[in-house]
């Protein structure tokens, strides 16, 4: 059901999806649906979560890795695209949203905990001589994460394309397109 | 009324702004607003090709540069960033159509042949051998303008602010962060 959703928001909105919408592509009754769900507001944050969960996996994996920081940067930032390929509708809902309501307010502080871990991760590498002094942790964080989420405008999902995308990703970011 | 119209559409979303409210902000009724222009489309229209003119603008300058291809390419993605922050309530409403009209379809186009320049620019620059070779130069392409597209996301415009994020984007995009 919850795939149902999010597939609802993501090609008619959030605001246009009732809950009659995904009671129909389900081929069930919205009586049905409310059996299980209090309603569309739920399914939207579950949808994130999902989304968010994986980040901060992602980020609890690399924070005691026994490595430089600027190694635990570049492996988050490309476990996030791997994160964004496989749960490629939950995370195109997610950075759709623009705080309208409580949940989504929710959501979007979650999201700016997470440009803080790798805000930290970007000033730590610089403090250990790893990362370029002259760009600023936190405008280098928003750079990386925006050329990671900028895939749910194009990326089309298919086993095992995140890789080579992770690769083009953190080759840019961190070595750079000049040779 | 121009601007008055795209800060609405950023606001509270295109659909969701109607004619009254555009002659509302502006204190006019709404038939002197139809006096200037058929209707709300034609703002969109008119709000959209301001931004891709500058895009097209910057690569036709660039074009004609009597240099190597990676430096006409770093040229205009750093223009890309100031077209960006020069005018960005109109980026932003680039950004964020979905084709669901023929306007929107038409702007679409026009953003897969700006993306289509920047392409060509990176294949040039591998094939005289300044860009790195291992990376798809389609994907480089929407890598680089999702870091600058991200901006509509968080950079807020300010009076010369916009040199110190072109810096930025640029060192990373074509230096990496890595030291």
């Amino acid at each position: 059901m919850l795939a149902a959703a999010v597939r609802l928001f993501n090609e008619q909105g959030y605001d246009a999806t009732s809950m009659f919408d995904i009671a129909e592509s389900l081929g069930i009754t919205k009586s049905s649906v409310y059996h299980h769900i209090s309603g569309k507001e739920q399914l939207l944050q579950m949808a994130m979560d999902r989304a968010l969960d994986g980040l901060f996996e992602a980020a609890a994996e690399v924070r005691n890795l026994d490595v430089p920081a600027l190694d635990r940067l570049e492996r988050l930032i490309r476990r996030s695209v791997i994160v964004l390929a496989d749960r490629f509708e939950f995370v195109t809902v997610l950075l759709r949203v623009r705080g309208n309501t409580e949940v989504e307010q929710h959501a979007l502080a979650r999201r700016r905990e997470f440009d803080a871990v790798v805000t930290e991760l970007v000033k730590q590498a610089q403090a250990e001589g790893g990362v370029r002094p002259d760009v600023d942790p936190a405008t280098a964080a928003r750079l990386l994460l925006g050329m990671v989420n900028s895939l749910t405008e194009w990326y089309k999902p298919r086993p095992g394309g995140a890789g080579s995308i992770a690769d083009a990703v953190t080759a840019i970011a961190f070595e750079g397109l000049r040779i």
